[in-house]
């Protein structure tokens, strides 16, 4: 594979996703921009200026202690009441009310909150799956973007590399079947591309191209990443991005006044 | 890059996303699957048994002669009132109300329908941009599972490997900003990955866990495809699927009854 193609404006044309192995279990107060650094320098990719990295929520949550055994949560009348008509854990519908702001809806055995974030998503992102122990459950982290933030100030520590680092979940959404990976954590890069005012290969101007690029690399980690494989984190090589320290997960979040499904 | 990293599982670790370039202005009657077969090759990233390729609804449309002229459309009189209200072009909201079978929303001046196939989106995927002629406006193609299939069957005759195609488009979605690329034809691919039943890296068995992967890859697509790069194509390389001769974009469409959201 020619690594060098590039189109007629210089933009690269071809990009690596790269998982990183041997990572292992990770437990609260792990480092996790010192084993991203060494684990991708050992297994011959270290990390390059303009690599972004992008780390799954759980083994942030875990870094981070962000882990709850349902054991000790005692469930309120309200959690009882609705996890009867859920067919769940009343434990954990505790936990997810805990973390919603707003319950956006309650059918079909599904609870859609939005979280304290602003994300909507199912369950408030608390998850049981990759979790060791058979009640304990994840909540995503308090503030995904500062996670994002810190790994990368890590790794650029480190490696006096430039990078830019996602922390990616997986969510449902409407009108589709299946679930797809976004990203709730950004640092380093603008989330969304704007296109609009640039021209199309015609001239034309875009009118409204927005494009959740975050999102997209997020879904394009998940490819390497999986469910079930054991690797956190991967690095996405070659895509021709702009260093930004102001870029949030904030502007994936679409306000409720411009929400027609909500 | 190492590109036989693989994980314990022997599960492919590094995906290649590859644009191909040189395909040029594509127009009613074009040899799609000639011309990939060709691009490819002479770039030096020849087709290989078990690459992805992804080709952008618009080449695809246009390769299908999709192509409306709104000069030519005389809107009704239903078109023509709406379309004030949504401070849109009565020929434009004509061939969206055609290419409809439902509106599901109509506010803030977005048209969201499903189409005749299914899809829910914007404008029933009727789209101006990247279209040669200031009047012009393509339509997503009638079949675009079989759009898919032919240019996989021409890929797979001129190079005797076995591939899988995606046509992709870009569609916005609710709670989030900004737009994505999905699958909206499917070729020789599964476009779900139905882990249910399969157990995470703890053992446990992961209960709900139906990955769109076919949405994921065509989203890492759109990071080199881009809106104004000219490359309406590339391969993803690297990634493990099996084989399917059964796989559909309609198992990508959420039935309305388990659909929260319509």
């Amino acid at each position: 594979m020619d690594e060098n193609i590039t189109s007629a404006n210089g933009a690269s044309l071809s990009i690596a996703i790269i998982g990183i192995t041997g990572i292992g279990e990770i437990t609260a107060g792990h480092d996790l921009g010192l084993t991203i650094y060494e684990k991708a320098m050992a297994q011959g990719t270290p990390v390059q200026d303009g690599d972004i990295i992008v780390v799954t929520q759980k083994a942030v949550s875990k870094s981070e202690g962000m882990i709850v055994d349902l054991d000790t949560i005692t469930p309120s009348p309200f959690a009882l009441g609705i996890s009867k008509t859920l067919n769940k854990d009343p434990r954990l519908v505790e936990v997810v009310l805990r973390e919603a702001s707003r319950i956006v809806k309650m059918d079909n055995g599904v609870i859609i909150t939005q979280t304290h974030h602003g994300f909507v998503c199912a369950n408030s992102g608390v998850d049981a799956s990759n979790v060791p122990g058979s009640s304990s459950v994840t909540l995503l982290p308090r503030d995904p973007d500062a996670s994002a933030a810190r790994i990368r100030a890590r790794i650029q520590d480190l490696s006096g590399r430039r990078v830019a680092v996602i922390v990616s979940d997986t969510f449902g959404r409407p009108w589709r079947m299946g679930i797809v990976n976004v990203a709730i954590g950004v640092s380093g890069l603008e989330p969304i591309a704007d296109l609009r005012g640039s021209a199309d290969a015609f001239g034309k101007t875009l009118k409204a191209t927005e494009i959740a690029v975050a999102d997209e690399i997020a879904s394009a980690a998940e490819l390497v990443t999986g469910k079930t494989r054991g690797i956190p984190v991967v690095i996405v090589r070659g895509y021709p991005w702009s260093f930004s320290e102001t870029g949030s997960s904030k502007s994936l979040i679409r306000p409720k006044e411009s929400d027609l499904f909500r």
